[in-house]
């Protein structure tokens, strides 16, 4: 699917933005940054997490309340940030 | 512990790289991107992964072979990586 970037915006403030950010920038200790992580990865991670393969406390209830379309739509989302990284010297 | 940059620097070479790349953007579909992660939310991955809590057929085998103290020096390299990101317009 091609997901749909607007509803993933307006689903990723509602219910991530909290903990990873509107970016994916983690502001909290413990939380993953997912800014620009790969479409299919982030759809893995929360089907992952959906269905129990994946435990986490606030993820396990959070992606709960998912559709199959708020996966793909907030995997467009979080996917489409653009990342440029600078390793230390 | 405060890990020791230039020893995570080359075991992420030996360990890591070909899937992660050394600047911590995945080379390949299905592989997270793990530049600038939080240093604590790595080491917890890579124990959840060498423990057996979470579950991966190539990154269950490797962590297998990574000792406490690896562990820390690839979070500490990773975790290194600045990491700079634009939202979609």
């Amino acid at each position: 699917m091609a997901g749909d970037l607007a509803a993933g915006k307006s689903k990723a403030a509602a219910a991530c933005q909290v903990c990873h950010g509107m970016d994916g920038q983690a502001t909290q200790p413990m939380v993953a940054h997912i800014s620009g992580q790969q479409k299919e990865y982030l759809v893995a991670q929360l089907e992952a997490y959906r269905s129990g393969k994946r435990q986490h406390v606030q993820m396990s209830i959070i992606s709960s309340t998912l559709t199959d379309a708020d996966i793909d739509n907030l995997a467009e989302w979080y996917s489409s940030i653009e990342v440029s990284v600078t390793p230390p010297d």
